[in-house]
């Protein structure tokens, strides 16, 4: 494709998402195709010879758009929002554009320097101590999810607790890492690729009321592994858990860690950003005191669009430990220098693009004022909700929501618990499948709940409100035609 | 940013892009800046306020452009290649536009399928076995490189080799890894992540004139190894070593790997995507017969912009065995049902971007003819300089090079070794800091060699021979101010 080939296509694709987005209330929030349907409506071999680009643009809206589960739609309530916005497509576009590899600081230098920048502005932002940046012993890189994040932050405290050890031989004696019921999935799955196992993972209580991790606990966890001989590599203690955006209490958490001389990860993926807010800033408190890393997603609820999570150690020493290896046809004379940073060393792939481009522009966009602003709209917002929900004699809410997620359950009288937790299942299939909202359950003290985020970059006050609306009025018809 | 604003701001970043691309060639292929240029060129803290979106065209142009290394220029003849082509940054584009989740099947169906199709589309297009597709017990998933692929292939075969108690009980005995001295330095990295251990990897001898594995060694190792107590757990064969494009013997590798029921990844991330072309498809060989996984990077020489590694497997069993856990909040009834793909738990992040997009759209902008004769572009003007190194008595070819790739090392009359060796790093080092080309090294027989890489997609026959003659000229200059 040529330039100027690129410059009419390109005009074309912009176009289409334009209208798209100004579009996007036309359709389903939750894709209604079943299994298999996308994928029979398409060719099963390629094309041996090329096709003009109108084909790709006309296919993905007869063939693939009903295959779209919509994450930008104003009614999509599902898990934790993943927000685009306009400022972060395009700087991603304009990364894609030049193309460059950001692997060492030699092979696109601007690629480094401006993720530094950048990883400080949000730290700056956010209210991260002075020592996690990058100017001093620590700093900030861009991983592609909290996921990634937590795996390189255990590889890094696996590091620290083996004195290297771990990197050379392996391991080498029982190493724990500490979560609750709470705490997300992935912490299990880093624990399992780092070669510890799912027994590796001790699971601390938490209190029955806030789902926080219970620290008196942890201390006795930690206490007793040591006398057994195992080494307390990590724990992870969370600040908005994906279940109900419970907070953790870092500070009790930090001074447990500290005495046994344990990593303490703060993986904050969907809540981090919001501290950006002076109002919220407490969702940061004993970080500054405590962690050794800290993890948040722009790519959740900061507008940035996937993939943009952001890690930041203490101390970069033990994460480079554990992941550098310079082969001959990677060096080169800034590396050998020590004066740059080399990002491949600071996560588990090679190449990287350049994903600064999206976060810088936009924070640019929307400035510190701006992006507050989003925040708080989403908080506002479902607070108002919860104030509903917690008045209406048909609902339960779970009385913790300190950001942007509502967890509550329809109460269904006369039924049991089993069936009780059956119709709020039924209860959300209806909803999803009408098309005009998805919302996601989990479990709170075994029973299902509904979970409703609000923080989409579309939703406005009567998107909550139509949804709040039809929710009640589908309990009410559901509960009719139960025994 | 409104759909409207988008619009607009979108078409002027198009633009940009055109621009760049048609003017590439007026920047230095390697940015000449200085560590600490860019960083003191931008603001130390974020914006307060928003600022529109020209700032941000316009500080792209005057302060990162100098510090941008132009990975797209024709003259970029260092590492490999990292194609980006306009169907691929547009396909891109439109997973930003969309801004989906793919992590799970629900969470946008057509992510998921539409993906399924691509990499079996490309696993007919290199002619790889049958078991490899969706629709057997195998498949494909897009990584976002070769790295994560090889993590993701050994933690799979980790799996298998210990009966899923790594998983479960984590690293419980000694497992080990064959790779040679020219297997990508991530196969380590990988050991190392899995707990491996830098102590778990054996290095095969190679043939010193192929530099490919020697099969008879390896069995050697393993027998050994078996014998110790030692689980063989996965043996890497390179299809197209990074450093010189060695071809390592994969039917005799295969065939020891039978004997010790030992998993065989071949990574194939730069060469794998040339077998597209038939005269090139015994780069394959073995693959049909004994790979248990396999991975390319379309985005390496296949136009598909930066990140789109692929990974097939025969079994995916073990795959989702080591890397799947089932949180509430993910718990979904088409994932109940067995009938789905989720890739999420083919992968380390839980997140994914809707990646198939870019792949979809270059196969069908170009077609499969297109897309060979790109990579017979890149072997043809590879080949052609070959011949004129190996004829010219002022170099020394190093002969195998049945790609893109070429190595080859300037002779300095008078010179041992060592002075040898630093006269062509400072010979490098003047041609990239020329501007007018970017190559890179790497060591044979530990002497240091040139590596010259055909492959960018705006490169043609001029600026292979511009490079060619530049680099005979600057030898002469450089052998004149010598001792």
């Amino acid at each position: 494709m040529t330039p100027e080939e690129f410059r009419r296509h390109g005009k074309q694709v912009v176009d289409w998402i334009a209208d798209y987005l100004a579009g996007i209330e036309t359709h389903p929030v939750l894709s209604q195709v079943k299994p298999g349907e996308i994928r029979q409506a398409l060719p099963a071999s390629p094309p041996e010879r090329g096709e003009p680009f109108e084909s790709v643009l006309s296919d993905l809206g007869r063939i693939l758009l009903p295959g779209i589960t919509h994450w930008q739609h104003p009614s999509f309530f599902a898990y934790f929002p993943s927000n685009a916005s306009g400022p972060a497509i395009l700087g991603d576009l304009l990364s894609s554009g030049l193309g460059v590899q950001g692997m060492l600081w030699v092979t696109s230098p601007a690629c480094t320097e401006l993720e530094t920048v950048v990883v400080d502005w949000l730290a700056e932002l956010i209210g991260l101590p002075e020592r996690f940046r990058t100017d001093a012993a620590g700093g900030g890189v861009i991983q592609d999810s909290a996921s990634s994040a937590c795996l390189v932050a255990l590889l890094a405290a696996l590091h620290r607790a083996s004195g290297g050890r771990v990197a050379a031989e392996g391991i080498d004696r029982r190493y724990t890492v500490y979560v609750t019921s709470q705490t997300h999935s992935s912490l299990e799955k880093a624990a399992r690729i780092a070669g510890l196992g799912a027994a590796g993972v001790r699971v601390v209580d938490v209190d029955p009321r806030t789902l926080a991790m219970d620290p008196s606990h942890l201390r006795r966890l930690l206490a007793e592994d040591v006398a057994a001989d195992a080494v307390p590599a990590m724990v992870c203690a969370t600040v908005g858990t994906t279940s109900t955006t419970a907070v953790d209490p870092v500070p009790a958490i930090g001074q447990a860690c500290r005495e046994h001389g344990v990593w303490l990860h703060v993986d904050a993926a969907y809540a981090g950003v919001a501290a950006i807010c002076p109002e919220l800033r407490w969702l940061n408190d004993g970080v500054a005191e405590y962690a050794d890393s800290y993890a948040t997603n722009p790519h959740k609820w900061l507008l940035t669009t996937f993939d943009c999570g952001v890690l930041w150690t203490a101390d970069r020493a033990p994460l480079v430990g554990a992941l550098s290896i310079l082969p001959e046809y990677l060096r080169n004379a800034a590396t050998s220098s020590g004066s740059v940073v080399d990002y491949r060393d600071w996560q588990v792939p090679l190449g990287r693009r350049f994903r600064a481009l999206k976060l810088w522009s936009v924070i640019r966009w929307y400035g510190a004022e701006g992006l507050r602003e989003h925040i708080r709209k989403g908080v506002a917002l479902a607070a108002e909700l919860a104030e509903q929900v917690g008045t209406d004699p048909g609902f339960e809410l779970h009385e913790q929501h300190p950001l942007g997620l509502v967890c509550f359950r329809p109460l269904w009288p006369g039924l049991d618990a089993a069936a009780a937790d059956r119709a709020t299942l039924r209860l959300m299939e209806l909803l999803n499948a009408s098309g005009s909202m998805y919302l996601t359950h989990t479990k709170i003290a075994d029973r299902v709940v509904l979970r409703l985020a609000v923080g989409a970059a579309a939703t406005e006050r009567r998107h909550v409100e139509q949804a709040w609306a039809q929710i009640r009025w589908e309990r009410q018809a559901l509960a009719a035609t139960l025994p």
